[in-house]
């Protein structure tokens, strides 16, 4: 959007909260106002209501505004000097408004005034210049705010609402916004019973639910395919570490404040891991290695645990434990290049087969000219490292971003973002070099000439965090995943009881198949289980009935394109064999 | 073996102790002089010298015995009066055996005297008559032990050793020693690589290395597979729980001491979960049951973590944090005998495909009768599970041993029992009834009338630990995993140079085929990279050099039958895929 346009939207926007809070004094006329600004895609206003509101109320708030709107009056500046501001907030006892004006500096006080004096509000400005200038607009819910933001003082109503210049614009954006909602990783994770947050375990712990698991499971076997293909070993490693393993590696001193509280176990003390780093070491300790080991790629599904404030825990966005799909790759500064490369490769190949495209690459690298104290190891291997990331982002072409300054002190990395449906950014993969830990951990390789060296050691997270990943993979396909990891792939629905031992025999066939098939031979009408159906976003659901038994055939809908065929079983299969061979995506029938 | 000839063995080997005493005095003779009693396949004397001896001694030390054994000398019982024996161990310096004398009550107290008066010990007998009775000896080894196992006292050097009625018998006992020693899962676990006890990563805290993870990962896709066609449905829940989790389940009350310590996570107490089953319940309660629902079959591979005394963890077998293969079960009471049945047709289906059939049945029921204060939860309910319990063992034709007044206080179980190779028995799987959690939970379904019920609850975990498990089935197997789970199925071996462009085109044809295949072209002699794969206990070795090349073949070394053959290359997939496909065990061929 251009800035003249964004500009007018936010005075069109700032006015209507203007409208909103004259339309709450008609209505309401002893309610006190906090402060209406404009915000992305609409707008506020905070109120002190004698009596509380409800959502209920604000379709005839909307209609009163609506009424003020029509009446098409200008919007005025005035200017009034201190006392006479006072004197007017006194008058219509604007406690709120009378506090912020306490703090205002200067002489003069600028205040908007609609029409003829209808409603005056301390304000900035600017504004449309008549109230027919204002557009479409729409209330759209109503939420608890504290005042001035402060949760030791009282919260105040909050009514947001949104104007567009045409009616059709706004009616796009209100559709796109149920849209979004309808995404929503949390909404979609109930209405699919993929996964629970239940108060009675615990805040910020899901728990997978059985057809979340399943697709859990799937992606943690590709994975392991796919990383094995490419020489990873997988190890597993306990949820508790003992005390000595973070002070070796610093968490102690630098990150305690995200670990939970130590366990006493006899004489020892225990910490849930925050990190998998500091006991993948230890397996790479073991035996001593030599240049011929290298490089050397231990991964993990590793399940960690970080403190988060209850206040920031979001689904499964934001939590406080997550399996990261976790390796640490140890290699020779002449691999280095190529590992970086073989891990994008990996990651590409990832985020194509689970049909994922929604996302940005960012590369943070150190400001070692200004500030070199800020980072740890040896300047040299931090060149080598960040010339490696930002030399392979450009060779192969990958827009990036780059963050002079954002390098963690223990090494540069490359994030992978991406936006949830409410547009709040999260990194969903890292491949970050570390020159810390390793020297902490005295991670040593005998090199060809018999000297010990430290390998790079770089640490990756495909899949960062198998809960936030799998909370982007809801949205990003509105439930409707890909065929081969979707939990279930077809329902088969008899017509009426004299159907259900054909249907019987359909779904065995399937089963044999290795399709993930369930047969919903309840006694409720076709049309409601086929409503279920598409309440679960089954991708494809068999009817059978008297024809399709005739025909030994069966009739299959499939939720992608609205098909509907009458078809053998043994096509139905090899169909749905070569979707998910070709791992197809819902919305993308050309892959 | 009878009781006869064992008494003979047992004074056999007392009197050895007694020999091995006199050895010593005439070979340290300032060593002062324990005590020395028979014990199960053997003896041991402890004793304080005046220097340490080592292992490298006993050679000389049975020699000394031979020595004395040769001499054909008679055992004698003296009777001395307190002040006599007092005497005769004061002018001998026998300080311990002075202490035990004195603990001693009675007035005459008993001497064995070998020949004329050679060595004197304190003793009630029985011994041989004569030392030639003693048969063949061999001494086995040192240890440490607190003199009266009392830490507090000086520790002492125990020479442990063994005798036999023939030279024949005493072989064959010390092979089968070495021959379990074999295959202790400590040893086996380091030298096959499948798990590690890391110091610094905590005590009984194992690592799940890549060849052990491996295997996991194989069993429990395995399992998923095979309770997935039974209905079954999988969830996975945090590993730390909320305290109200645990004091509505009672754990807190009756288990805590297994439990670690609480974590607190802002105005919140958080457990490690001993159990997965309070998290499971409250995923049963997600959402209302019908009769429809039932029965509800919930599984999770569940890691707990309990309290064990440092002093009684052993590698895999008592650990501080496992796996279960946990589930569980919803019904009625008409579909309690079924679901009884269908838990042990799965057991029974896992141990025959892992090929383990080291194990017996046990039933533990309630003493109702006697103790009815005992048991929670309704009788006449207890009276239904315990009868359908054993109906079920004794209609299979399933031996059990009946332990009653064993039940928990919340219900009766069935326990699979299993033996390691030091003759220790443990639980390794559990089918138990619960009348007191579902109660304490709520856990209800409405039945066909209206009414509100509770459901018959059953805990089941088939595989009770990963960890443990794992361990017998490694002592089970000696290590030779089935081919279907064994972590490497084919090392691939090039003779020279010039063979290992061919050796990797066969190599990726096995890959391509999923046989988890490794290429060992490492410039080492071929015989040296056999020995690898022998250490290893890879089942199949491929060898190719000219012959192989120029016919298009491979050689084929199978480690079960030593068998070796040339073959082409598809014939031997279709091999191992048949040996795979019908989970044949290392030792058994006609399975």
């Amino acid at each position: 959007m251009d800035s003249e346009k964004l500009l007018k939207l936010e005075a069109m926007r700032h006015s209507a909260s203007h409208i909103l809070a004259q339309a709450i004094l008609k209505l309401y006329p002893d309610t006190k106002l906090g402060i209406g600004p404009a915000i992305e895609n609409g707008f506020y206003y905070d109120f002190d209501f004698a009596e509380p509101i409800e959502e209920e109320d604000l379709p005839a708030i909307e209609k009163e505004m609506k009424k003020i709107i029509n009446q098409e009056l200008d919007f005025n500046q005035i200017m009034m000097t201190k006392e006479e501001a006072v004197e007017y907030l006194k008058k219509t006892d604007q406690v709120y408004k009378l506090e912020l004006l306490d703090e205002l500096e200067g002489d003069t006080f600028s205040f908007y005034v609609t029409g003829d004096n209808e409603f005056a509000d301390l304000c900035r400005g600017p504004h449309v210049e008549n109230t027919k200038d204002i557009g479409a607009i729409k209330l759209t819910k109503t939420a608890g705010a504290y005042w001035r933001g402060d949760e030791t003082k009282k919260m105040l109503t909050r009514i947001y609402g949104t104007s567009f210049e045409t009616k059709e614009e706004l009616n796009k954006y209100l559709n796109d916004q149920k849209e979004l909602e309808n995404r929503n990783h949390r909404k979609l994770g109930k209405q699919l019973d993929l996964f629970a947050i239940i108060p009675e375990i615990g805040q910020g712990l899901p728990v997978w639910l059985p057809r979340g698991y399943t697709i859990r499971r799937i992606l943690e076997e590709y994975m392991l395919d796919l990383e094995r293909s490419y020489g990873y070993q997988h190890i597993l490693t306990p949820h508790i570490n003992k005390e000595i393993l973070f002070q070796t590696s610093g968490h102690l001193g630098f990150y305690k404040e995200s670990m939970y509280a130590p366990i006493q176990i006899e004489d020892e003390t225990y910490y849930l891991k925050p990190m998998n780093c500091p006991a993948g070491f230890m397996v790479y300790k073991l035996s001593p290695k030599s240049y011929r080991d290298l490089p050397y790629k231990l991964g993990e599904f590793g399940t960690v645990y970080r403190y988060e404030k209850s206040g920031e825990l979001h689904g499964l966005q934001r939590v406080r434990g997550f399996t990261q799909n976790d390796a640490h790759l140890f290699c020779t500064e002449e691999q280095l290049k190529g590992i970086i490369n073989e891990t994008l490769d990996l990651l590409l190949i990832f985020y194509k087969d689970v049909g994922f495209d929604n996302y940005k690459f960012r590369l943070s690298t150190s400001d070692r000219g200004k500030n070199p104290e800020k980072y740890s190891g040896d300047p040299e291997k931090w060149g080598i490292a960040e010339n490696t990331l930002k030399e392979v982002l450009v060779e192969r072409g990958l827009e990036f971003e780059e963050m002079p300054g954002d390098a963690a002190f223990y090494g540069p990395k490359i994030d992978v973002q991406a936006v949830n449906v409410f547009g709040k950014e999260d990194s969903i993969s890292t491949i970050q070099l570390d020159f810390n830990m390793p020297k902490r951990f005295e991670i040593k390789y005998i090199d060809a000439d018999g000297s010990e060296k430290q390998p790079f050691v770089i640490h990756r997270a495909l899949i960062g965090s198998f809960e936030r990943f799998f909370s982007f993979l809801i949205e990003h396909h509105g439930g409707d995943f890909p065929l081969w990891f979707t939990p279930e792939q077809v329902y088969i629905i008899p017509i009426s009881e004299k159907h259900k031992e054909y249907a019987k025999s359909v779904f065995e066939e399937l089963k044999e198949a290795k399709i993930r098939v369930h047969l919903d031979d309840r006694d409720k009408s076709m049309q409601s289980r086929i409503r279920d159906a598409e309440k679960m976003k089954i991708p494809y659901v068999v009817v059978v009935g008297d024809k399709e038994i005739e025909t030994e055939t069966i009739s299959v809908r499939a939720r992608r394109n609205k098909e509907e065929g009458l078809m053998k079983i043994q096509e139905f299969i090899d169909n749905l064999k070569e979707e998910i061979r070709n791992k197809e995506s819902f919305r993308d029938s050309s892959k």
